[in-house]
């Protein structure tokens, strides 16, 4: 039986309320230039405290050496192995969720940029400069203003949602589309967008990928013809092709009603793609906390994610990083006060600042309720985790001890 | 998805170089009346020193509990699950491999002792009183004679050569061949070699099994005949019979050109199995990095093997251990110098000198590069690195943890 389903079979209900904060990112590196992490650098009294009365550990993403993106990481997260195929959530999926669209089995969405090329049709600029986020909304409504006076021949619906600056998203809702189409982003400057051509990673471009193709080039000129006389987003770049996955919800399968606190996009579609309901709320985790607060009673299973830790490892600041730390610690007590049962403290993926990059390294944890085992940690960090009660384990299997401690698995077996 | 899937699907090019230094059988054993291993015993400041700037962990093998051969125990270092079907390489195609035979799909290769029997055929010695290498090869040369002036019905092509000592390997080449024939080498004295029989210890030997017996039963009488007048060497005994595996090659699965310094037959074999070259050297480690610093430019993954703690192990002489393991200390620096990006020190297996065996202890891991994460430990020894960052984990997955650090693996997902 795989693990999934060992979970399902034993999983029962219980009066209690199981609370995961995912601190993005929030694992480090020491290297000979940085010798401490952001964990071991930050003043965090409430999280230190906190783990003197917990048990720490390490959880492994997907595989030691292997580096997840925030979908994988976040799937291993609600117990899912990220590697199976009904796991691999594309970008364009994940991005139609967090914006709140709807998703049909057999739509096919791709995440949009608007960009800028110069009068031979070579990009110059592949954000269109960062335009503003109104900027992008009134361009959407005029490409869907020339695309309902225009419409592409057989390719059904058609919705275009603005996101945050040059960004937005776009699904298709017909018969017989196919996800399997290559990026039109090069990644590159200096030359011409792509054209869409059957594709797939894993294997050979299922049916229908060639027509679906053809009409999405025909959609990218219609929508280029309404940008010509744009300065600056006079182009559009698409990636991401894919439809949703058939992922078991937590609902399902854990029999959990779960509530997904994030600010950003991204994790509201990982989140949404796993049976939760999403809460918006803004990015700041004192914002976060306001909406938890309201919500508290709705929900057995919340997630919480705090994004800006990545953000600072990413731009390779251990200082910021250590400073965002600090601010969560700041307002943790405000989430411990809702006494939760059984609180999780760990993140996605490590994302050191030396590297300036998510990586494969192990993640600390710290894991808090009644029964977690007390052990000798006295901090929350990296080196205190490498000794912990918990040992070092893949991330996919956090989600049965919160389940274990929240008094939610029976006895396995006779 | 399985683990090297996923592997070679991330894979990519970098202009990075990894070394994996394999220490044979380096792990050990405190007990009662020997009160430090090996390495807590050997003086090691060039080892100690770069553990302080390293990460150290352990891996295990197989799985717990399981001593594993030298081919298992190499192939999990090289990234394979050594306990499928495909990983397993007999005996006889490692000997011919590690002699530099070409081995094509269908050939079936065994290895060969020259025995002593007395006058009514009872083996009064399996090693023929370990006879010179000179003295095999003048035998080998003898049966090859004989053989051609009387060659086998239907047999094909047949090859022998000599090996070390007593030590020679058989290969056939011809249609409808089966490697699934039991051994001839009874493991004891006083009774007769035995008939090779169909036998396949995975399930039902496969087609051709039972004639390929046949043929072998007359190619050992043929082979007897032309020593009947020897007065030491008159038997040869037969054993792993094999045919080359499928294993997809180190170069294939992760697009490494990767090179093998080795200077025991075996371990060729298995390196030249996964897809790595050969390069011949002597036996001693200064001898090896002799090769290595010659050849460094052409590879970017070299696989070092140092064989003589293993037989010091295997002798029970924890002494004469840590001497080996001292006289690599003071070479390691020639092989720092050549400025590896990555480098990882370890062993396939533990042979603990308590033991004189092969066991299933978890061996002692090192590992260097620029994401290794600087750990605690301040030494290169078991109880050292049961704290370090590492932690312990299965040898197979040791590859992806090399490769990540030479960032030659991309990003897993969106």
């Amino acid at each position: 039986m795989d693990h999934l389903g060992l979970l399902q079979r034993i999983a029962r209900p219980a009066e209690t309320k199981i609370v995961l904060l995912v601190i993005d990112g929030v694992g480090d590196l020491r290297t000979a230039e940085q010798p401490q992490t952001a964990l071991e650098r930050a003043e965090t009294p409430h999280l230190d405290d906190l783990a003197g009365r917990s048990a720490l550990g390490r959880i492994v993403p997907v595989a030691p050496g292997v580096t997840p993106g925030s979908g994988p990481g976040h799937l291993a997260l609600f117990g899912y192995d990220s590697t199976t195929p009904e796991a691999d959530i594309g970008r364009g999926v994940l991005e139609a969720l967090g914006v709140d669209l709807d998703l049909d089995a057999g739509d096919v969405a791709a995440r949009g940029n608007f960009a800028t090329a110069d009068a031979d049709g070579r990009l110059t600029d592949r954000r269109a400069g960062r335009i503003s986020t109104e900027e992008c909304e009134r361009l959407v409504a005029k490409l869907r203003d020339h695309l309902a006076r225009n419409p592409v021949d057989g390719l059904g619906e058609v919705t275009l949602e603005a996101g945050e600056g040059h960004r937005f998203v776009l699904v298709l809702r017909g018969d017989g589309l196919s996800p399997h189409l290559s990026d039109t982003d090069p990644q590159e400057l200096g030359v011409e967008p792509l054209d869409p051509e059957p594709w797939n990673p894993q294997g050979e471009p299922g049916p229908g990928a060639g027509e679906t193709a053809e009409k999405v080039r025909a959609l990218i000129a219609t929508l280029q013809e309404a940008l010509a006389d744009e300065d600056r987003a006079n182009r559009v770049l698409l990636r991401g092709f894919s439809s949703r996955p058939g992922l078991p919800g937590v609902d399902e399968l854990y029999g959990l009603t779960a509530g997904a606190f994030a600010g950003y996009p991204l994790y509201r579609g990982v989140a949404k793609a796993c049976g939760m309901r999403v809460v918006p709320c803004g990015k700041g985790f004192g914002e976060i906390l306001d909406r938890v607060e309201e919500r508290w009673e709705d929900f057995d299973y919340l997630f919480l994610h705090v994004k800006q830790t990545d953000a600072a490892g990413e731009d390779g600041d251990v200082e910021r990083k250590a400073e965002v730390l600090e601010g969560v610690d700041r307002e943790l007590p405000r989430l411990l006060d809702l006494g939760p049962d059984v609180i999780a403290i760990t993140g996605d993926h490590s994302t050191p600042a030396p590297m300036k990059a998510h990586s494969w390294h192990p993640v600390p944890l710290l894991l808090h309720g009644p029964h977690c085992f007390v052990d000798d940690t006295r901090a929350f960090h990296e080196g205190e985790a490498t000794r912990g009660h918990l040992g070092t384990f893949p991330s996919r299997y956090l989600m049965g001890l919160l389940l274990a401690n929240a008094g939610r698995l029976a006895k396995f077996g006779a």
